[in-house]
């Protein structure tokens, strides 16, 4: 990871904290200041990781209407791990090494709260398969978007897709499990109450990402 | 892997070399001997495996003629895995259950010999990639046939997707590269000259099959 000068952050949270919306502000703020500024996410921030999202999230016909057959557990952890290989190689690795601020709606901490929070598979696996997906490269900084499954619920205007749909209950577990991972690396999180106001949370990413970005170093 | 009644063999060697004309005299074989057989390939053998092996032989198409990225060797890697870890699940272990004889024409040892061997990955990190994907599952035979690249290239009809297109040095990697996991493994490999005839070749995997097949035990 020698040699790039950009700075790398990731946005984590449950659907419905209102992750895009800070994102979009962390973007403005960064073009201000005459600094490129590459806004990406996961799943599908490639034409590769698009066409994955697709079979992640509707399955593959089959073309046989009684042939429904479900995406087993290791094979949809290894289509995330792909997404994410091919994100970093194509879209965050080079952005990075132009000197930009990159943006990720989602990176690997959502693998490790929805796969391993979720379904059968342990975190130990899903966490050595994204390290192995992106040759070990993590943000400098997450912002953990914390809220209340009830209340970030509320907010969200369409539950369509099957991650989604999973219930209440597995949104509670996956939100204990993103402050078990903020926990564990304190230097790389940043936890944010999330039931705050719009312009108080982005007062609160705003003047941490002043102490990220002017920071020597770059990437972790 | 307790309970399973089913034989599990895989078919392996560069293209060319005859696997599609021996799997079909193996399963004639088991069909007259009245027992079940499923045969199988990779990439390819699920839905979701088909919609993979297009991504890989054609790419995504972006909608860019500008915007052509490469897959990048970590995301083929696992992509194959993927491949594998769904074929394992919903074709494979199901069958096995069942007591069926599984073919597959090609698994976990392309993977080995194309991807460990021709490109930037080393062979233990692939090796492990599909180890977890299949959740260990190995064949309890494993047939090679070997042919020298410049024999087996004569026979084929076409060389479209970029595998094949690699050139006559990569197949010549590859065939070395199949020939020493056959040495690390001598009791899962079994190495068959595939330049003999038609007839000769499927005399010595019968030969061998018989003593597979009736041995107590099925799975390793």
């Amino acid at each position: 990871m020698k040699g790039m000068q950009g700075t790398f952050i990731s946005f984590e949270g449950v659907d419905g904290v209102g992750k895009t919306t800070q994102v979009e502000r962390l973007r403005a703020y960064v073009e201000s200041q005459g600094r490129e500024c590459v806004v990406t996410r996961e799943p599908g921030g490639t034409a590769l990781g698009v066409a994955i999202r697709k079979m992640l999230l509707h399955g593959v016909d089959t073309g046989d209407e009684n042939d429904c057959a479900d995406i087993a557990p290791r094979t949809e952890a290894l289509l995330f791990a792909a997404d994410r290989a091919q994100h970093v190689a194509e879209v965050i690795l080079p952005a990075l090494q132009r000197g930009a601020v990159v943006i990720t709606d989602r990176y690997l901490d959502s693998s490790l709260a929805y796969q391993a929070g979720g379904r059968e598979l342990t975190a130990a696996e899903i966490r050595n398969l994204s390290m192995w997906a992106t040759n070990g490269l993590l943000p400098e900084r997450t912002y953990l978007l914390d809220m209340d499954p009830a209340q970030s619920h509320a907010r969200l205007q369409h539950a369509e897709d099957r991650m989604e749909a999973a219930g209440n209950d597995f949104q509670r577990r996956t939100r204990v499990t993103f402050l078990d991972l903020a926990e564990r690396e304190p230097e790389r999180f940043h936890v944010i109450d999330a039931s705050q106001s719009i312009e108080d949370v982005w007062a609160r990413i705003k003047a941490d990402f002043d102490t990220v970005s002017t920071a020597d170093g770059g990437i972790a």
